[in-house]
């Protein structure tokens, strides 16, 4: 299909081509479009009826978006302006820069124009900022097939009318009610009868996160949102909500991995930004490495004696670190998914204990078994060894359970304190124990 | 309302009680249950409606659902099964021990219990085991006011009616066509002049990873599910795909902590099991770290003349694995989302080549100053261990970056094999160049 379509632009068949076009998925269409020739895609851009082109629109990459309007006519722009929802507007209008961002406003009426600004200051990440204004209002004397009549009439614009909201005079949440359940009922029955009055909602500066969260507990495909006077003022969607939690969790993956979280794709963000997102917590992390140098300097008697215990600083300090974030991961992701709550803390602890001897035993029994066995160390250095080991895990796990719980309980992002920070804490105590083992053990 | 409804049960006054619960969101009624004591739990959940009964029994613990089933009458199971969607009743049976299975199977007539039972032979993560029956299906050649009288008629035990389905007289999907459409078109328009024919749709057999990457892409809402004849048999609906995307998350995220994923919430998986899950990467890691041993060995000389040099090796260590697995968070996220493919293998390659060499200059700079200038160490040490620094990061990012592509190349799953791997690699090779460089510069 693509072949056939990009052939016939290669032959300048636009009007062949837009017949094929046309039969595909705006999203398809839109991926079709990344890899055009900017010239050709604004032809065909041109050709298609509005409705599709600006669906397409709202799913191609902000180079584009911005290319095609600096290309187009403000008869053109007004064209797709009218067609696309409305938070698919705010969306593309937050990414361009100022000057794309007047000349479309110079394409609206006053009111949208007052209300896209209105929401362009909404705070990044709030309620406000992902809601939309395209949704159906009810009141509850309407009777069902008033309701209905009402839908059909004021419903061609909106961006979902499957759950209705029920607001009165002063435009106040009363209730919800589905349009299955609109269908399903009598016409003569009134909304007020069949509305659902325990609503989930949320404030427009509520934070996306604790909105996917409701999403996600309640099974919602919409949420209301009001303002402080519980006026409804738009409606969350879905399918903004997946990409929420898609974004929340590559948020909490890059923090783990020690990153400031970016919202940027990966290909998309240069070089310099990338470096910089990584260097924090790399020099943090480097310069509290100089415990773990001191603790070795400290020691520098007993490695001098005992040459081989060098041997077996790294093995502990990776099995000690993995141990631990495994540990960290699980409860950080339990506690993500509230699964894990604060009031949980002597449950995990009591959970990492009995997990880590279990683990650690069996750890050191294998450990004893290659190095004294087969690697022939000898006896004492490679019961130091082991019994470090076993200590190593026992405490790798003891932190890394505890310490997103305690960085919840300061409220510290679990995943910011918890993921780089382990591996620092147990490397030091790993040698301070292997060290004192080894002075007692050995008798250095 | 928590406090008063428990106050009630405490004296007793389970019909004041109910008055209480029924108005409560049947998600918040099944956090409830989860607190109360089992016997009052089956007093109150006897006397609730049924159709509230079913909802709240589709959102409480397995325990519970069990320990319910266990308790009621025959005919109280039957009741709540005939209120129940189809896809609650399967996930609650394939979490349920066989006697229940078949204690349940005994109160459903015989179409429901092959029905069932072919639903729980659907291979785990297939669209068949994710999908409900419960759609409504319309033919083409249906007006829109037929359509929405069948819809009326048999909408009442539907999950969802948002999308209807059409399919001709041997139940092979032809279009779908949205309830949105059906309302906002006139009467006698026929169904096949406003369906969408260009259905995204999967077969009971796929992945469900690879469902909810379609929801994902093409902002679904539900999704039709056929056999190998392209016969409609059911459809998997949003609610179910935002579970999916969390669970699939959690797999990664415990993938690249080196564990083996699983399906259970911590706090109710025992400490055998927990420990299991994370024996065999830890071991893997464990007999892994020899070589990083052998490679201390090797160089036992150089440690032996210039003691000092130990004292880095955790900095060094450390900073490697974390600038790795900066690198292999990013790639394996990009993967998992989309966002990075196979063919921009080179593009990696060059961006992370840029960012470690800026990340490692800035790193081995800050490090030069504090190593030489106030911990006052020999200068050609320095030199040393911030020339391996550099080589380290540039390396270790290079390494994080191509790891999560090779194996998604070699089918490997990049989070399973990346995560773990990084560390031990980059261990050994921070080691062979921090060593071959004190030799060389130190002279040894």
């Amino acid at each position: 299909m693509k072949e056939i379509i990009l052939n016939l632009l290669e032959q300048g068949k636009y009007a062949d081509a837009k017949i094929e076009i046309i039969k595909m998925n705006v999203v398809d269409i839109a991926h079709l479009f990344e890899e055009l020739e900017q010239q050709k895609l604004l032809v065909i851009f041109r050709i298609l009826p509005k409705e599709i082109a600006s669906g397409v629109f709202s799913y191609i990459s902000n180079e584009l978006q911005r290319y095609i309007i600096e290309s187009i006519t403000d008869k053109e722009i007004k064209n797709i302006l009218d067609e696309l929802f409305f938070d698919d507007t705010i969306d593309f209008l937050e990414e361009m820069p100022s000057n794309i961002v007047k000349k479309v406003l110079k394409n609206t009426d006053e009111s949208t124009r007052n209300l896209i600004n209105q929401f362009l200051n909404y705070p990044e990440y709030s309620a406000g900022s992902i809601m939309t204004i395209e949704y159906a209002d009810l009141k509850k004397e309407m009777t069902i097939e008033q309701a209905i009549k009402h839908i059909k009439h004021t419903g061609v614009d909106k961006e979902t009318i499957h759950t209705c909201y029920v607001i009165d005079e002063f435009r106040k949440l009363e209730g919800v009610v589905s349009l299955r359940k609109l269908i399903l009922s009598e016409d003569n029955v009134l909304v007020k009868d069949i509305m659902k009055t325990d609503v989930i909602y949320v404030n427009t500066h509520d934070d996306q996160e604790k909105i996917a969260a409701l999403f996600k507990k309640y099974d919602l495909l919409s949420m209301p949102v009001v303002d402080n006077e519980r006026r409804l003022v738009g409606i969350v969607t879905i399918d903004d909500i997946i990409d929420i939690i898609d974004q929340e969790n590559t948020e909490d993956f890059e923090k783990m991995a020690a990153m400031q979280p970016s919202e940027e794709e990966y290909l998309k963000t240069n070089a310099f930004i990338l470096a910089k997102n990584r260097l924090t917590w790399l020099i943090i992390l480097m310069i509290s490495a100089t415990f773990t140098g001191k603790i070795i300097r400290n020691f520098d008697a007993v490695l001098q004696s005992v040459v081989i215990l060098t041997a077996f600083i790294p093995m502990l300090m990776d099995t000690g670190g993995n141990a631990g974030s495994q540990s960290s991961t699980l409860i950080i992701r339990g506690l993500a998914l509230e699964e894990i709550h604060l009031k949980d803390v002597f449950k995990v602890l009591w959970k990492e204990f009995q997990v880590s001897l279990l683990v650690g035993i069996v750890l050191s029994a294998l450990n004893f078994i290659r190095i004294y066995y087969f690697e022939k160390v000898d006896l004492l250095v490679s019961v130091t060894v082991c019994v470090t080991l076993l200590f190593t895990v026992v405490l790798a796990k003891i932190v890394g359970g505890m310490l997103p719980i305690l960085a919840k309980k300061i409220k510290v992002d679990p995943a910011l304190m918890a993921g780089p920070l382990i591996t620092t804490i147990v490397d030091a105590v790993t040698l301070i124990v292997y060290f004192s083992m080894a002075k007692w053990l050995l008798g250095i």
